[in-house]
């Protein structure tokens, strides 16, 4: 019999994750209710069936893939019909919560009788013709879960407790998404003192990795930056308050949030971005 | 005759260029009252001459090359005897210092009919054999600092105000050494909760660039550290109260002050940063 992946919600990582699943034959329930009809339209391209609570605890994995502000009240409301299920799935939260967050969750799930295990997504979500993200596994029922690499995922078991793929991930997106967050703060600042044109150039001869990287990085961001906003609040508690670098991303959250009503107004940021990141474009053409 | 180029102070930046300078054939005063034995020996190495301030308001060209907490009173001791001065050098401020001090030296400056340019160093200091860094000029006397070409360094004019080349060179730095302090935060925190080899191996598969850089970048940086506190506040400084970034960059000296109380003492964080990048070495040397 095929395997029961439960992937909620059907966001783009969810829905891809969940593409990739129902193309390897597994069967893959999620939860609808309440759910616009762009998520329900992307549930059913993806072969996603709509379920209810106790479906969803009869599946033999359920990855949890929602925004980090959503992971704890996923468990919470699944909690019950994991509890009352007579043959327990093992919970994966992939979510990108600090590492107190996710032994929080685990401490939701453990009187259900449910395994867990710690999951970190690593990557963009799978398209066809890609390898895919990478979903990083920690904790005790993180061996059980090889099933997946069966289902078209790319997987890694981390020797490490509950906390270490959060960590991971936490570390990972702290320096490649801090960095994309360093060069919009500069390229803005250096843009309000008519430094731009010079930055752009010095870049170009000592840092041309950089610049190149920001040439797609930063407009990559663009429409992201309003989820940025809670994951940096989420490496900044991975941190710990005696962290001095806990202020680093709490200043990424606001430098994000102000990126994120920038790019629902007046584009006026992402206006100073693109016309940086255009410097030298049109002499190259010519 | 040979041009007289003033450099104070006689640290590592400002000896090396120092020292291009007296190969070229200039005559380099600088103040060495009140400065350390090493202070004076590296001088007299570079070739400087020990001269008072009256010296040193009669050269043609004085290049301030101090940290940056010094730049706006080495600018208030040089007052009077700029004034005092018959002929008037360009005082030139090359300090890693934001956009409002600079505009504050420009200011002390001003008074004594002194010309003044606004300058930033890109790149380490000179050493034999390589072309050294930039230093970028801006205001209105930086048109006449060309001869400073003639004399082994390399100069570059950015068509703008006094302010524009600390812009330039705050937002550079707020990049580069920004992205050290990002690596050095995230890898700590891993080590922290058992992800360091985990993070290790995912950035040397997906961001390989980035890992080769911090093998060099991490260990450079230990030494500097306690320098780069003050840097990092002037580009908190250079972003102004206004700009959720400015968080970013107070957290960033937080961090440098730690790192660089760390040095000085029990090396801990050192040695999980050193722990971090020797993973794999042992492997590949076997």
């Amino acid at each position: 019999m095929s395997p029961t992946i439960a992937v909620i919600a059907p966001g783009a990582m969810g829905s891809g994750i969940a593409r990739r699943l129902t193309e390897h034959g597994a069967a893959v329930p999620t939860l609808l209710d309440g759910r616009s009809a762009a998520s329900r339209a992307r549930a059913q391209a993806a072969g996603m069936q709509a379920a209810d609570e106790a479906a969803v605890a009869g599946a033999d994995i359920i990855l949890s893939i929602v925004p980090p502000g959503e992971a704890a009240a996923l468990a919470e409301r699944l909690a019950p019909a994991l509890r009352a299920a007579t043959r327990k799935p093992v919970y994966v939260d992939c979510n990108a919560v600090n590492v107190d967050t996710v032994k929080a969750i685990a401490a939701i799930i453990a009187p259900t009788g449910s395994g867990f295990a710690d999951g970190g997504i690593i990557g963009m979500p799978p398209v066809p013709g890609t390898p895919g993200p990478v979903l990083y596994l920690a904790g005790p029922a993180a061996k059980d879960l090889g099933v997946l690499a069966g289902l078209g995922l790319r997987i890694r078991v981390l020797d490490g407790p509950v906390g270490a793929a959060s960590a991971l991930k936490m570390s990972y997106a702290g320096i490649t998404k801090g960095l994309t967050g360093l060069a919009a703060a500069m390229i803005l600042a250096a843009s309000r003192d008519g430094a731009a044109p010079a930055l752009h150039a010095e870049l170009a001869e000592s840092q041309p990795q950089l610049l190149a990287r920001f040439g797609k990085g930063l407009p990559d961001m663009y429409a992201k930056a309003y989820r940025w906003v809670a994951e940096m609040r989420e490496i900044a508690g991975f941190l710990g308050p005696d962290d001095p670098a806990r202020l680093i991303y709490e200043g990424m959250a606001g430098l994000f949030e102000r990126l994120a009503a920038d790019v629902a107004g007046e584009k006026q940021d992402i206006a100073a971005l693109d016309a940086f990141l255009a410097i030298g474009k049109a002499d190259a053409a010519a």
